[in-house]
């Protein structure tokens, strides 16, 4: 951490920011220029966890506090050096170089609705079935899912396909019957700083998609993630699905250059959710298929045999018809930046 | 609702719209001119859900779909014939023309501080004390508050010094507790949008004071307002604390524009944070004197008797020396904007 | 200037961020830590800048930048050792304590409503005259002002009311005729980034009224500043007037922070303009009380004799019949941060 | 465009609405609801301008407007029928199927530095070379750019190694000397509201690259390019180089989804400069395959023979010996997106 004093700063003041920061174990280095003075407060994870605590920006003198450690240990990459996670969901591979492909509706609706979908994206390639039984909504008159109900209808899809299955738990009192059928527990991006949440997934163990908070900068988004680390859950992926800004063109604004940036500081997997933030079914083949080239370890789509139904989200899901299309050009962009062809993975397993 | 179709869209698309909207029980009022085709759906609120469920932007030929109504009505201005509501919280008064100063430390963290705070506060004239027991913190390794013993604390202060007491809840979990200290109960601006506990907030009935999200849009906002009305609360308190926005000379953004609006859209009261986005003593004065001007219906803020030594938000606390003029000035501002003296209101109850 | 050493920099690459930077005269303080390396560049301003100017970012082992020095010298608050500037624009004072209450129409349409407009709110206590003759629009094929007619007009309406003049400059080839009639040249938001612009005001020596860029952080507007005031014009008044966010329920999103804190930044003046970003009438007064009470310098309003027949901003305009009442509470809004009594410094100069 | 009365507007104020469009030619639709009544103005784009112009948002009784009909009309696909643009620029093909790399410093530096880049992009297959002359910058105090002298130095390029020259025009006073070298005349984005610039641009008409301002809207940026084509230009390539959020972990977030939107509404070529974003080599590549397979005609991309030397952002040119192989990771990202391989069309005219 590094601290400027003011210009006007008295050599009291300077005095009492360094024994401050050497109170608590810290070591200081004062630099002293012609027009002011800055305290380098080096020591480390710990002692700048403990520095930082200290407040030194209420203190008579100072004019800035520079944070110069990363705020994350567990999630940094260089906890585990360099060298990124990949993890096993439910016998699909993510990260490092395997790409995954995650696909369903935005909503479970009904029972041939779901296992329709379910075959069909299995069979074009895809490693996971998403589908929700809780959804939040913006509207508490909106339809809010089918929970419990919907739950089991995913299990049944689960046995029948094999993929794995990818479902939303909104609050922590719900977890019990999540955990019986979700192999990746998702974390809407309205919930990414619920913290009673995370710290139960974090004991619950078992792997979790985040979704980045609509205005959350990349540490927050990660220092999310690190509640649910701490508690011993190692498997958490990042889900990047568009942020607020000013444009209006589209619901939100997708951040492909998290992908890159996040692949620097951390060593979770990320995975890029192209349909939300698009609202509409002909952008999101474009997006996906820059979301794999810039990096990504897999996408999450929405896919609806009946997009004209659907409940929820009809206009961003892409029609069955396409979906084979689609994932073979997901795959070549995929290679594309280095990764296996996920569509040959899963011809050789099958 | 308003259906704007594409420009080229087909006499047979437009007819599938209006048979949609009729299907369930809506009036479709076709526009064709030279260029394109509008279709109004009008009807009542009711009729304005269901065809918003319907998921018309799905359909071919058209282009977008433009909502009139207003999606909120427990909250709505109109509901209350344009008459603003007033509560009265444990004794204090809010809203209409009555405007109210709740101040007190951002972190519970001991009884002195605590009490003497509360003395101070109740002597200056604030309305309210405020003091987290349950602290959102972005680090997990950071403190996180004292937990239920920081409640007790506040019911000792209540006790002592008369002042009803507004403390955040930040899991559901957690509500018993909480409920037996506070007279309004805080949500935090990450947990604006946590659906389960705002239901069960709207469920205990009693006064939520409810943040802004980071990136909520005003009508989010008056739609979390809603889920908790929708139970049957009728008691929710708006509060504006900044705004995420690309500015980095500050925290947050306060967006002071929010409140003249939300006096447009909801007859709810409106209060003002001004230590969060601030950061720093010396910026909440003005922010504050401007809150009252633009029509706040109150503000709350932080006091700390030794800021230098507060756990959390220190710097950005208002010194115990400061606050009897900082009230007196707030004071006038309010009622420039048409307020009552709350210093005479509380020197009469007195 | 602080260099921040990634984690494995090896002492090769420290020495040779060392040498760059004391080869253009700096002195490197450089702390070695148990996890990284900081390097403190410590000198005066001249040698900040040059030192800026090397680039480090780009040598191997660097991994961040971090600026200490404000980029800006004539605008600081430093240069006038901490006392604001106050300006004589015409015989109106702006700054220190004196708060000014610039009105008029958006654009000159004709010449009763300008003089009647003018006469207006000289009466009222306004101490200058907006007017616009040539206006920046989003469309190539909206009215683009009156333009050399229009500035013709506002030299009768100068004559007639003896107000000083404000308007707008968007091109710098349009100079001389508005150095005719301008006591303070308004730079539009757009254009706050024209350097060719900045340069001939700066040139020019005349007042400049230069408004915030959509999106232009605090220090960028302070840096457009400093590009007149280095030409040797030192009268340039800053002017906030909404910035671009992700809420669309107003068309920008006024700034109100930006007053205390460009305060702390600069001894320049701060005009506030609530008419663009509220878009409607309703909103102006509690926008304008805000402020004033905030601590700016000075409003400057648009008033239009019937804002139904305006040919642009009718909607945002006051109407003249509301005008006095305004003022006067912006008045009392002024003198609770401070200032002197604007209407009765114009009733003793009258 | 259509206008929605307020809950409570009279039969009267309804009907003065309909009179003021009809006083411009415009065909008014009232639909009248149970809770409101709309008024649609349905006509072709002249009356839909007519009738903006109106102001009827001042009206009594309107709540608010909303357009319909997009504001532009030359740049809309719809007046090319839904074919896009292909622009020849001194030989090199851009738009429809064609994709253009475009390379060089971001600022010419000397002799040396221009010639040996240049010599090195056209080698890998770049289509044309870019380099600064005029630079815009935040601070006055940094570097400007040769001028004139850097103007002839790409004189030299482009007739030692054939390429077309891309520079910049900052002040419409230059473009004399701009019109002798540039092939296409790049506009920056402080500079896309800059109306005399593009109005004189529209009229020199030479091809024009036009970058998106920081905070501008996807309309508001090909309004900007209506600007120019108004005057007869019809050859302006849009360019999205990144726009400003709350993000701070990169300089400007690069929006690609910009790529298929603006796609939607206009059939200009569109461009992406992933350089300054990420502000950091290490991005580049990442991201310009991102653009390339989100379907760019285009990308323009900062190279340099020693970016620890550069004057003027170094740490993101790439490297000379980097730029072969970027040139056909590109290139093959393109072909995915439906390009013709650039490489291919390059060795086939060498």
């Amino acid at each position: 951490m590094l601290v400027v004093m003011s210009p006007g700063a008295t050599e009291e003041e300077v005095q009492a920011v360094i024994d401050r920061i050497e109170s608590v174990g810290g070591t200081a280095h004062p630099s002293r220029g012609a027009e002011l003075t800055l305290i380098g407060a080096i020591g480390d994870a710990d002692t700048e966890l403990r520095v930082s605590e200290l407040e030194l920006g209420a203190l008579a003198g100072v004019s800035k506090i520079v944070p110069i450690l990363k705020p994350y240990k567990l999630a940094a990459l260089e906890s585990r050096h360099g060298i990124p996670s990949v993890f096993d969901i439910g016998g699909a591979k993510i990260g490092g170089d395997n790409f995954a492909l995650i696909a369903g509706p935005c909503t479970v609706e009904s029972r041939d609705q779901l296992l329709d979908t379910a075959a069909l994206v299995k069979s074009c390639g895809a490693s996971m079935l998403r589908g929700g039984a809780y959804k939040p909504r913006t509207s508490p008159y909106s339809f809010q899912g089918l929970g419990v109900e919907g739950l089991k209808l995913l299990a049944e899809a689960r046995e029948q396909s094999g993929l794995p299955i990818v479902t939303e738990l909104m609050d922590a009192r719900d977890i019990e019957p999540v955990l019986e059928v979700a192999d990746l527990i998702q974390v809407g991006a309205r919930n990414m700083q619920n913290y009673g949440l995370l710290t139960e997934l974090g004991r619950a163990g078992r792997p979790v998609l985040l979704k980045r908070g609509l205005s959350a900068t990349l540490e927050e988004f990660v220092m999310a993630a690190e509640y649910i680390l701490k508690e011993g859950n190692e498997q958490v992926i990042l889900c990047e699905r568009g942020i607020r800004t000013f444009e209006t063109a589209y619901r939100f604004t997708l951040d492909l250059m998290a992908v890159p940036v996040l692949k620097e500081m951390t060593h979770l997997p990320i995975v890029i959710d192209p349909s939300h933030a698009a609202g509409r079914r002909v952008l999101v083949q474009p997006l996906s298929l820059a979301a794999a080239a810039v990096g990504a370890d897999g996408i999450i789509v929405e896919v609806h045999p009946e997009p004209e139904a659907a409940i929820c989200d009809g206009p961003q899901a892409l029609r069955s018809e396409e979906f084979e299309q689609y994932a073979q050009a997901v795959d070549q962009a995929a290679q594309l930046a280095g990764k296996a062809s996920f569509l040959q993975t899963q011809a050789r397993s099958a």
